[in-house]
């Protein structure tokens, strides 16, 4: 059995894995992680991640403590074979286009999201700006890669798995149409039929 | 034979691939890219790596080509059987610590470095404070992490050649002393001692 931690709501990191449990059938129980009085989670969770962020699994078979969530993809994707290729090509490609999302698109995307909250009369616009063209960027070049491929590697993989919560959001947090980027809509909209994609967050 | 492809000068992405090659031994082959008049890469350059990034790597033997630091080490570790252990929770433990790195120490890293090249007359204090602390954060879990193991992950792995370079420069960005942080300042000290670290970083 797998627990997977995570907090009430939903958040793109914690919808990576719902999507990955989902589309491997892994059996799992969600355990919510409480918050203290000054809103962080709990001190015993900082045992499991001393980082102190959502998600986090532990997998009870082989005693496995993960947090990062594109680490557990990577540890899902090798545990059950699935959504991972093991030709070396195939296999660096996905690493490859996985990277990507996790040290481009998702601490960019937080940056918007943390901005956008912030009081605009204290920050110069050209601060918010940064994120969002930056995320522009990544849109084309993301756009570009889906125009010669269904999914970002050829078969569907951890790395659309990782990239696609943030296309559920990008709208909101950029003000850009996701149409600016049709191939990447075209994506978007497929993965969204997923049957295991729409039970896992209940769409 | 891998091309190894960077511009003059260093950088924390770069160093990870320099001292990887230089541990592993492989034979590889550097590759400047150039600039353009805009200080953009070449455009040719655009078509190994879409973000116009360095470093990435081309492997002849295998026609693998790769940008993102991440993908890159996991592909040189996976490719000779070194610094990734095969046994499932070690495994899980060095790609928890590499995601680590790539997610957080790098991102924040890069967003630092940026605010202290930028007019501080326009920008508000809390907006490279933000960053500064989050490091600090940072600094802490990792010096907790290495108070129990020699390295993060118990052996030698690249999720240490990952976090390293980033070290090297932690106090310029950070104004903190290393000594803050005693297991972490302990284990920079034993990694710049390594022959292949020290060759490839030219120390």
């Amino acid at each position: 059995m797998i627990i997977f931690y995570r907090i009430p709501g939903d958040s793109p990191n914690m919808r990576k894995v719902s999507v990955m449990l989902a589309e491997t059938g892994l059996p799992h129980t969600v355990q919510q992680v409480e918050r203290q009085n000054d809103g962080q989670l709990a001190e015993e969770f900082h045992r499991i991640n001393p980082n102190a962020t959502v998600p986090a699994i532990i997998d009870q078979q082989t005693g496995v403590t993960l947090f990062e969530s594109g680490a557990i993809l990577h540890y899902l994707a090798e545990k059950t074979g699935q959504y991972l290729p093991t030709s070396i090509q195939a296999r660096a490609e996905v690493m490859k286009w996985l990277m990507f999302e996790v040290a481009n698109v998702g601490p960019t995307m937080l940056e918007v999201y943390h901005y956008l909250l912030t009081d605009t009369a204290e920050l110069p616009d050209a601060v918010l700006q940064r994120y969002k063209s930056r995320l522009a960027n990544l849109g084309h070049i993301l756009d570009r890669q889906l125009s010669e491929r269904e999914y970002l590697c050829g078969e569907y993989s951890i790395a659309d798995i990782a990239l696609y919560p943030w296309l559920l959001i990008w709208e909101d947090m950029t003000d850009v149409n996701l149409a600016t980027y049709p191939n990447l809509h075209t994506w978007v909209n497929k993965i969204s039929e997923r049957p295991a994609v729409r039970a896992a967050l209940k769409m």
